[in-house]
């Protein structure tokens, strides 16, 4: 099944819900809106990939900021505590393992499995 | 560090050769420009997800063809016969495991491993 990133996207009205998109192996590709500021957290089993589609994304991390842009991408190596941030509505796409919960270690109130696209 | 898309394509001037621009754990994504035709062949231990970022792709399938533009994602299963083909120069993101071959069981003169971005 083809997907295009940009249909899917306008689909997402929610921030910070992750929707998977593809499955590879045991590894999956997310898409996610964001704005305002995330929680700190840490993931203590992975690398987690950034690559930020349109917007701006602050990751916060422990040693100072990394801010992302339009193609820009980063990866977040297992167990760095880091806080993403972002001051405009921003389209992000992740790639980790599945079942990788968007608050690692935190849990809290924006703490939700990722779910397929709707 | 951060790589971004564009940037990192600007540098990729040879046709079919893969560049990692990203590990996550095991896995990598990486980059490269196609243009013309590849050859038909398969991994047969891993399923292979294809972005395109930029001109269009068909990948041939024995069942019949699949065409991504700009912002079209698909992941050919691990076992499946592919042979991509690009009619302008276009431009993929890739992501599989690290050391996956890019004409997986085929060889031949394509045949070679990604390297990282110069």
């Amino acid at each position: 099944m083809t997907v295009n990133i940009t249909d899917a996207l306008a689909r997402i009205t929610d921030m910070w819900s992750q929707r998977t998109v593809a499955a590879v192996n045991d590894y999956e590709v997310k898409l996610a809106k964001v704005h305002g500021e995330f929680v700190w957290h840490r993931h203590e089993d992975t690398d987690e990939f950034f690559l930020v589609v349109s917007g701006r994304l602050t990751l916060q991390l422990r040693d100072g900021d990394v801010v992302l842009g339009p193609g820009d991408m980063y990866v977040v190596p297992k167990g760095v505590e880091h806080c993403p941030k972002a001051d405009e509505e921003t389209a992000i796409l992740l790639l980790e393992p599945a079942g990788t919960l968007n608050t690692g270690d935190a849990g809290g109130p924006l703490s939700r499995p990722a779910v397929p696209l709707a």
